[in-house]
């Protein structure tokens, strides 16, 4: 049997659903990174989520760190994404991939765009070694041998940099 | 107000949460697209998951087209990843690459490679008009016109095809 490194679930994936794998704070985080919301009436407005729920979920990704809140004078506090925040934009784009080509019998209801230029914008598997763009089949996972000295929190500067 | 085109969750990463927004499936899913599982006790021993819930996700794979069941003659059927479930594959990938980076405190328990040349794979953002890779934070979501016209089910080739 392969695979045997996933028992008692060290594993990466899993950790991230640990924090967000719960299906309103995935609808929570798509709407702040996609919809620029930051105010609690916007959130509950876009999701018809209750109160009491959402009010938890944002306390949970203020704790995680994947919000912070700040107060805009009489205002509302806001709830603004951090770094932590927009690097899980990618999994957002991955599910809206999926679910655009295999639940979205109309055609997909939204596009996403590269800010800077108005292309389309889509995710692909690098290779780091041959350069190709692999399909997904071709990906496999090994144990790491965790060489790697991790820094102590928010590892340098964000693997989704620009080239 | 941005992103008033999610009310209704009219979006592709609502609907594919629908189907594998769960803790448990994306662990399962994960199982079958990385560990090779297909054997109901080999899922179940890897994520030490009760036996009734198991069996409840694995049947809603296969009725999502997730999953197929394959009899492998005296032996118990096996759960076998479909196209539409090895396309899911990058969605596991973006989590383990959002948790390795920030919930993974003694490194990545795991790493991902090409499985034709060994090299390390990777997510990246791609430009379609100026063959860029943008930055998380310089993606945005549009309201699409849905002016393609979507073919009744599982749209010709995959896009995560090897270039």
């Amino acid at each position: 049997m392969l695979g045997r490194f996933y028992e008692g679930q060290d594993c990466s994936a899993a950790r991230a659903l640990e924090i967000v794998g719960e299906r309103w704070s995935l609808l929570i985080i798509r709407d702040a990174l996609f919809g620029g919301l930051t105010r609690f009436s916007d959130f509950e407005r876009s999701l018809g989520i209750a109160p009491n729920i959402l009010a938890r979920r944002l306390e949970a990704f203020v704790a995680a760190g994947i919000m912070e809140t700040r107060s805009s004078g009489f205002e509302h506090a806001e709830y603004v994404v951090t770094r932590k925040g927009l690097d899980f934009k990618p999994v957002v784009m991955a599910l809206t991939a999926w679910g655009d080509r295999w639940a979205a019998p109309e055609g997909p209801p939204a596009i996403l765009q590269h800010d800077g230029c108005g292309g389309r914008v889509s995710l692909r598997i690098h290779c780091a070694r041959c350069g190709m763009n692999p399909a997904p089949e071709d990906v496999v996972a090994r144990p790491s041998t965790r060489r790697r000295t991790p820094l102590p929190e928010n590892r340098g500067a964000s693997r989704w940099r620009k080239t």
